[in-house]
């Protein structure tokens, strides 16, 4: 078991902010990476579709014979992490509840602002974890759904995107946050961004750190460490572009993304059978 | 088969221009719409996935009874038309020949720019459609990828979207040409954003007119016209999502967007066996 990847999913490049802090904090660990770039973006879509999607590569990333998997997408973590959890063999956790307790640790005031996509905002997964291990906080949260796109673009420091974030954020302004929670992987390529208009008096969360820490004491909690001196492998799988997903994966990752190979929709089709039936169609 | 309805489709909401040019054009007509909103956008998609998707929704309106079929999306006239023309058993038309045809007629200089998406500008469709029809015409044609987040989301007139078309298209103007071919169906929403960059010297060129004409003559050289007094019936399919559907759809079509059914990926995912292997599964 130990010596087995760890599976990172998200719909497309932005978990690879996930996939960084992880391969950062547990260098020895290898990890296969699933980018769902044939059917991204998640944060447009329903339930139901979420949970499909989820579900059927969550099901690949098994058949790799990942020990445990990171719903390394908001979106998927907010609807799809119950339905995930319950047809999977192995352990499988999200990156809403690291990243609310990392701002619940943040927070002096009480009064906390997230910002993430429209199915998870929506879904207000974000409030009920944060009132969950703090049920006195004030949880204010808006979606911004076209800071996908300007990360995606590489619009980040742009007069575009400094417009668009004056646009979603000012109203956080007098809601007297001193903590805002970047509920989407895509946002830290915003930071600086978001900074900008937020100012120097609200923390910015960004879950990665927070998921890598969950993921590690999980894996402590059940023996499961790699331990080993020599670097772990990693391995990179998209639905479609794996060329796109190179170059703007690079901008994510601050360096080369590779290898990675094509699986195609049939393929993950199967594996939402399997997931639903119990058997290959 | 004169009263079965004219199909449409596009991977979202952006083909309601080219339904509204054919519903003001031919009244008479019925027609029936679908909404890939649980795979858009296909514009940062590869051939094959658009391919599949494509033949999966021709199939489900050829079930529908249409007995004509336009791909209002120029992504999926860039890449699949061939592919699902000869797939299905009606007539298939896109929108990229009619919206050529269209800015050869505006240009003076002979020198027409193109935007659109990464992928219909990638394969060169529009470049050869002009050069077929033209043969010494230059075109210059450039990617305007934020352009379909920004429609969707409302940000027509607003101060980003003037910041990403002065971005986009700036270098136009040192190419001195005189026809601008929209060639994206959510981009006709950004045309006073685009046109306050691009100045009045240059025409911008939307394809939804030329399209319905395209569809009229069509139609007329088949006598496959509606002739009634009465007005046509509309119906609206989507993939997922159907009030994010209406809500935008709305801003799209200047009216209500009713009523609207989803057909879930599972029942597309049939109809495209159904083209592939000439069986369902």
């Amino acid at each position: 078991m130990k010596d087995r990847p760890i599976g990172i999913f998200d719909s497309g490049v932005g978990g690879l902010t996930v996939f960084d802090a992880i391969s950062r904090a547990y260098p020895s660990e290898s990890l296969v990476y699933f980018g769902d770039t044939g059917r991204y973006p998640y944060g447009v879509r329903s339930k139901g579709v979420i949970v499909e999607f989820s579900r059927q590569i969550a099901g690949f990333l098994e058949d790799q014979g990942c020990k445990f998997i990171v719903l390394a997408c908001n979106s998927a973590s907010a609807l799809a992490l119950e339905e995930v959890a319950s047809s999977a063999s192995v352990e499988v956790i999200g990156v809403i509840e690291p990243g609310a307790a990392a701002a619940v640790a943040a927070t002096l005031s009480g009064r906390v602002g997230v910002i993430g996509t429209e199915a998870t905002i929506n879904s207000d997964a974000y409030t009920r974890a944060l009132q969950n291990l703090a049920p006195r906080i004030d949880v204010i949260a808006r979606p911004c759904p076209l800071f996908v796109a300007l990360a995606e673009e590489g619009f980040a420091g742009k007069p575009a995107t400094r417009s668009v974030a004056e646009e979603y954020l000012a109203p956080f302004k007098d809601d007297g946050i001193d903590t805002l929670v970047l509920g989407c992987t895509h946002y830290p390529l915003l930071k600086r961004d978001i900074a900008a208009v937020m100012g120097p008096s609200v923390q910015l969360v960004d879950s990665a750190t927070a998921v890598a820490h969950a993921v590690g004491s999980r894996l402590e909690e059940r023996n499961h460490h790699r331990r080993s001196d020599a670097h772990g492998e990693y391995k990179f799988y998209v639905s479609d572009t794996p060329g796109r997903f190179q170059t703007v994966g690079r901008r994510f990752l601050g360096r080369e993304v590779a290898p990675v190979e094509v699986v195609d929709l049939e393929t993950l089709h199967e594996f939402g059978e399997l997931a639903r039936t119990g058997r290959r169609v």
